[in-house]
Formats: C-alpha cells, structure tokens, sequence
C-alpha cells in the first residue's frame, strides 16, 4: 500500500520538443496537436477552475496506438489525460500540467451489434446520444440518459460511471456494460467480462475500471447492452407543499408501479425556467417543490392507477396540484423543467455540489444543509433540485450580483466545508454521480476511510505503477 | 504483481494446539470446535472431490470477533476458510489442509429494515429464504433465487456473486448489494459504499469483494436492496423440435414484453423428472427441448400477448405444443419440471459442469459440445438444462452403471478439458455461477489472461499479504 507517484514531467516546460516529435510516430500524421488553441481547447472541461496547460494533444485512431501511446508515456514517465466529450464536472480531464492528453475523437464508431444478444460494440469516442440513436434505429434503447448526452462519449460515460434521469430505474452506466477493453497504465490489453450476463471466474475487474477516471487504464473498446423501447412514456408534475411531502409521494407511486424516473425541483428552481417565457408552468398554483416522475402507461389501467395514485396524495395533503402528459410534446415539456435547469441558471455563475444520501435522510439532510447555509449567508439564493429518487441532489448557489467571482467562489468554498461535513455525518457521498477528479478531491475523506483509500492507492500501483495514468485525479 | 503465497500451516498436523487455545480466547465459550463430526460437516461444501481436513471450526458473533480472528491469523500465519450454507459446487468453501474454517452461523440476524430505502442489514449467515420471506413480509421481493435458496447464506451468495433462474430480469446477487462491510485480509475493516444508490467517490471496492470468493477478506455485513413483488408471476412451458428454435422463441418473447424467467431442458432431463411419478408432464406431446419462461401477467391484456406470441411460434414451426399456468399451483408444476432436476439426478452420481457463452453463440456452442462428447463417448448420457436466457448452461452428463465412480470421474476429467477448450473458442465463461474455487482454479487461463490473472494476484496481495483469506482458492 505505498504511494505510487514518481517524479513525472508535467509541467509543460518540462517536455523535450523531441519527444513530442517521437509521439508523432505512433499515430497518423496530423494527430498530435500543439497549437493553443488545440491546447485550450483539449485540456479541460466543464469546470472552469483550472486553466488547462497540456503539451500536447494526441489521436490515437487505433487500440495499438493506444498501447505504443501508453509504452511511450512509461518510458519517459510523462503523464496521460484521457479526454472524451469534455462534459464533465469534476475535471477529471482537465490538464493543468503540462500532461499529454488523448483525445478520443478518432475512435468514434459502433463496431458491431447483435439483436439476439441485444449488444452494441462501441469504441470510446462513440457519443451517448449516438448510441441512444443507433439502438432506437434497431428497435431498441440505451438508458443511460443526462443533459450532456449531446457531446458526452461513452469512454468518459464508464471512466465515470455516469448517472442521470433513468437511474431509479435502469442504474448507472455501470449496469449496462457487458464488455470492456481497456489498455491498463503499463499498457497491457486487458479483454474485460467478454459480454457475458453470467461469469464467475474470480475478480470483476471490469467493475474497477468503470467509475476510475482513467487513473488505471483507458477504456479503448465497450460492449454495451440495450434494452426494450419503454412504452408510452408519461410524466406527472406534482406540486408539494414542502419538502417532506416529496417522499411520501415517491413510497406511493413505488409500491404501485415501477417509476423510470423521479425528479424534483424547488420553487425558485422553476420561476428561473418560467422567466425563459419559452417553456409553459406545469400548472397555475405555485407550490414549494416539484416531483416529476414518468412511467410506462402500459395500459389505460396503469394510467388510471396513476391518477388514483395522485388523488391518494392530494387527499393525505402531499400534493397540491398536479398534471400528466398527454401527449409526447407534453412529456417533453414537462421534461424540460427540470432537464433546462443547469443551462438556465448558468448565467448566474452558481456554484453546484452534486451530492447524495440514502433516499430516506434526504429530507433532514437538506433543512440541516440549507439552515447551515442560509444562516451564515442569507443573501445567497440557494437553487435545489436533482435525482431525489435515488438520493441525489444537486445543490446550486447563485452568486449574488454585488459579488465579483473571486468573492463569491472564495465564500463558496466554505460552503464546500459544511456541504461534505454535512454529507458524512448523514453517511453520504460528496459525489454522486460527477466524479472525484481535481475539485473533489482534496475532500475524499469525507466519504472513503484512510484505509479505502490506501487499499485503492495499492490497486492503482499495480495497474500503473510509474503513475503516468491521469495523475493528481482522485488522489491528491 | 508478485505472487504473495508465503508459508502457511495448512497441515493439521502443523498447527500447534495452543493456538487453537489463543483462538478460543477470541470468541465465546464453546465457540471453537475441533471433533471430528464438526471437522467433517464445516470442512466441506456440496462438492464431493476434496476430503474435508480442517484444523478447527470458529464461530464469530460480532464483527470485532472477526477482526480478532483474522489478526490472530496473520500473526500465526493460519490459513482461514469461510464458511457459509456449504451449498458452493466449487469447493471454495472446502478446508482441505489443515485450514482453520470461520462459520458465520452465529452472525445470522437482520439488523435493520427500511422501507422508504427498501433496504434490509444483514448479517452474513442469514439464509436466503430468511431474506426472501422477510421481504414477503414486509410485501417486497428479494428476486435472486435458486435451488439452494433453503440453506445457502447472504454472505456465499455475495462471495460468489450468486446467480440462479431470475437473472435474466433482475440479474445476480451483485445488483442488489448496496453496501458491504468486510474485514480484509489484513484486519481492516471496510464500509462499502454505504447503502447508496449513487456514489461516484473512486474505485468501487464493494464490486471487487462480490465474486472474490472470500480471497480478499470476508463479508461481515450487507445490505441489500429490495424490489415490488411481481404480479401475477404466470409460466409457460413450450416444446420446441430442436435446440435451435428455442433462441428464436426467447426473440419473440422479449421484444414483446419483460421475461422473469427463461430456462431450458433437454427431453431426456424432462424424462428423469416424469419417472418420479410426483410432478406432472406439462403436455402429452414429447419434444426434444423444452423452454420455461415466466413474466408478470399484470393484465389480460398481457396474458393475451404472451398467447398470441405462442400461436406466432407455433406458425414458425419453433414451437410444437405448449401450456400456461393458471394458477399459483400450476406455476409451482412447472417450475419444478427444472427446479427439481438437480436433485432428481443426484442418484446417477453425474458429472455437472457450468459453463457460459453470449446468448447468441449458444446453438452452435452446445451443437459442438455435444459432438464432441458423443463421438468420443457414445454410452455417455448428456443432460442439458440451464439458463439459456443468459447463455448459461449446465452440462450433466450420468454415470453409465458399468462404470465405477472412479473410472467415470477418470473420463470426466477428458471431458473437462474438451469442454474448456470448447468454452475458450467461443469466448465463454467456464464457471458461469458456480465460481471457480478449486474446482476450476487450473482451467482459469481457459476464461482469463495472464496479466488478468497476474493483476488478480497484485490485488489479492494488496488486501492479504500474508495470503491467509482461503488460499487455494481461484488461484492455484
């Protein structure tokens, strides 16, 4: 259980100009790029804290040049990157020192599909929606689904097991990986579960590897299963008058039928929407908090139990007012209260936490949570909303217009303190569903033990032993 | 990646009697046996292969006595075997030399319950028919199940990453572990997880401890998580003309609705069960393979979908004659013409092997197999069941009357490897839910590489370093 890190190059000034030209050979010509821009714009992702500083930007088109990529990097200890769609929020693939990063861009296509074993053989760069597309062309469907699904890849999907909206139902990226191929840090090829459903022949490696940021290898190749196409997709949008009636409502329609999603959000949440003027109010009463949850209407009769579930809930005083889609424009509708909500409040420069706990704390842990914040800064306008079925809450600050930026972040940052003191004392996670990478973590004792961490340091020793793997993520 | 096996007192005759008295002052009084009936009973598994030999059986009742085991292991270099139901057909569970084996027969109680989660803490000797029938209770469903359900113990289940006859729809035990607490092969004692839906803090260790087969350490508690009961569960048995057609007929099924349940039977297994005289045909015409399929007939309307897609087999000429059940009797009927194989069997003394492949290689898999053996042994009767719903099959093969235990066991041993090499061209898996234990620990490269394997190794050195958690075991 030691401590792996060796001394690597990663400071940009570092890099011998000839070893950049000796990377050259290992991919085709034109896939090594160092302008600044390239550089800017490869180095980082959707978290804006670090300004990106890589030396060099490399396209492998191939699983071999992955492996000579991986060799070339052990053999003159210079530190790798992985860089998907860049969507993440946790920069886990930003690199801010000097690293070489490797882009997977190139290595963006769906090799094979079987319809009897309802699989899709996917290179790393394949995009979410891109696959969510292909399975609906065959009559099938991918649920792994989140805002980012646009630009998100899916080597970056596993590197973090990514979550989302479908999670209460389907579960994390996790689940639907059957396959994996992955080039480890001393750039071995490793063929990962062979698609199997059933395979109990000693370690799960592929389970490492998925949620590990490219700190042990990269994924260079994944077969990801598909499922049926839900039928006839409805939401609900029910207005509670508090936060505690949100549970009692979720324990109803659960014991009831299978729900594919349950979301919420608070009332300043959906008055951010509403001033867009381009997606209409769910209904005319206000209320402090909103569920959407959607389910197959299967059969007219799941849907009268659906509303006969919903009149329970007015009856008990959990809800107050209340809609369901009749119509695919209504679903998407509906959706788009919650799913707009990161890209309308972006304006506001908010900072975000993306938090959980188990479903049944959640609402003592939030009063706890917004009374610490609101009593030490009460004129900050604290947004909620998240994935409240399986316990996961994105926390959001907007930061007040009298404020500059290096205020704002510099207060947040004590708020980060309570946010993760909070968290483990409920015995959560300081990260749900984004990942640890650079922002999270210097706070990973909050949620893993001295002794998980060192056994997890030992495990990224035996993977990588020179440390050349997306160093200074996870671990500080 | 250095192989950790060090010198270990795994001879009876080895082990000094004091530390056996150091060991009593551990745990409760009378809580160390060393009588031979004990020896016997604790020191094997259903396995027949390996003569039971263990130095003496312990039985915790808290965590920290586990802990105190363990340490008291790694001082005197003892070699521990957990001990669950003793249901395992891999001999992981078998104390062969001199091993001392940890019964968890005394750490059997639910902890914990609740409802909002839908989560129950256990302990890890709790029976997996406590958990199913405390989920009945309390009106949810614990969905992995399987003909040991009566005896086996959450804790095997998790070391073995257990499957059974409702993977298809719920998978296996890994999907319903949401926290775990083991004790490492060091002494250390592990939270996993920490009951959470989502939790994206670094490598998931809990996955990694699921399926290790007790090599890491041992599972001292779990939480698993429950689902909704199904609704109104209805079977349907369907003769099929040959082995082909029943992939074609599992097609149709699932682009029409969720199955629970697909398993299969070859008509000569189906003759076994018949001869019994106890469980009645499930029509008059014999067929060569039968499928079992099962799903919730939630509405009529559902019901009718599953006969209208049987009169579509029939057409096709997949399917020759068929039956649902309509009622909970006629469901439990059927379902014992495949639950009850394993047993109606036991008295021709076969030779049982568990094997998978990806659903669609299995016509052309089993169609090889089975040459293979004829050709080779035409007085060899072959029985084929399994869950072919994902890819799993259990190849039986009866001992002809002529030939003693030891000569067949001989052949069998040529069957073995025929079988591996068969699994190893179709890229299968050669222990699909039965593990790999000793059983199989030297046909492992048949599944895995060697550099997955050597990482195996650096892992299990990284938790055990003494090697003292069930060595023998997975690895050579």
């Amino acid at each position: 259980m030691n401590d792996t890190r060796v001394a690597l190059m990663t400071d940009a000034a570092l890099i011998d100009p000839a070893l950049i030209e000796a990377l050259k050979t290992l991919v085709e010509p034109g896939k090594v790029l160092t302008d600044s821009a390239s550089l800017d714009t490869y180095g980082k992702d959707w978290t804006k804290h670090y300004a990106p500083a890589p030396s060099a930007i490399v396209f492998p088109k191939t699983v071999e040049e992955v492996q000579a990529i991986v060799r070339w990097a052990n053999q003159h200890r210079v530190a790798l990157v992985p860089s998907g769609g860049r969507t993440g929020l946790s920069a886990a693939a930003v690199a801010a020192h000097g690293e070489v990063v490797v882009a997977f861009d190139y290595m963006n296509r769906i090799l094979d599909f079987n319809a009897t074993d309802r699989s899709v053989v996917c290179q790393p760069g394949v995009i979410t929606e891109q696959l969510q597309n292909f399975a609906e062309e065959n009559g099938l469907y991918y649920p792994v689904d989140f805002a980012s699904a646009g630009s998100s890849q899916i080597g970056g999907n596993i590197g973090t097991n990514a979550g989302g909206i479908k999670v209460i139902r389907y579960g994390m990226t996790r689940n639907w990986v059957v396959g994996l191929k992955v080039v480890t840090g001393e750039g071995e090829l490793l063929e990962l579960n062979k698609d199997l459903a059933k395979n109990a022949t000693g370690y799960d490696l592929r389970h490492l590897f998925i949620g590990a940021e490219g700190t042990l290898g990269f994924v260079v190749e994944a077969t990801m299963r598909l499922e049926r196409q839900p039928t006839n997709l409805t939401a609900m949008v029910l207005g509670t008058p508090d936060f505690e009636s949100i549970m009692p409502v979720l324990h109803a329609f659960q014991s009831k039928m299978d729900l594919t999603a349950f979301e919420f959000f608070a009332d300043n949440a959906l008055g951010k929407i509403l001033e867009r003027g381009d997606i209409p109010a769910p209904f005319e009463t206000r209320c402090a908090f909103y569920a959407l949850l959607e389910f197959e209407a299967i059969t007219e009769q799941r849907a009268d139990e659906a509303l006969a579930t919903f009149e329970h809930c007015v009856e008990q005083g959990w809800v107050i007012d209340g809609v369901m889609s009749q119509s695919e424009t209504q679903l998407r509708n509906l959706w788009r209260l919650r799913e707009d909500l990161s890209e309308t409040i972006a304006p506001f420069t908010p900072y975000k936490n993306d938090i959980s706990v188990t479903v049944s704390k959640v609402p003592a842990f939030l009063a706890e949570l917004e009374g610490i914040v609101s009593a030490n800064y009460p004129d900050f306008e604290v947004l909620w909303y998240g994935h409240i079925g399986d316990g996961n809450l994105h926390l959001n600050i907007l930061k007040p217009a009298n404020l500059s930026k290096d205020e704002f972040f510099g207060k947040c940052a004590t708020v980060n303190k309570w946010v993760f003191e909070t968290v483990q004392k409920y015995n959560g996670s300081i990260s749900a569903e984004h990942g640890v990478g650079m922002t999270k973590r210097d706070y990973l004792t909050y949620s893993r033990s001295p002794a998980e961490i060192a056994y997890m340091r030992a495990i990224k020793a035996a993977f990588d032993p020179n440390g050349i793997m997306n160093p200074g993520k996870i671990f500080a």
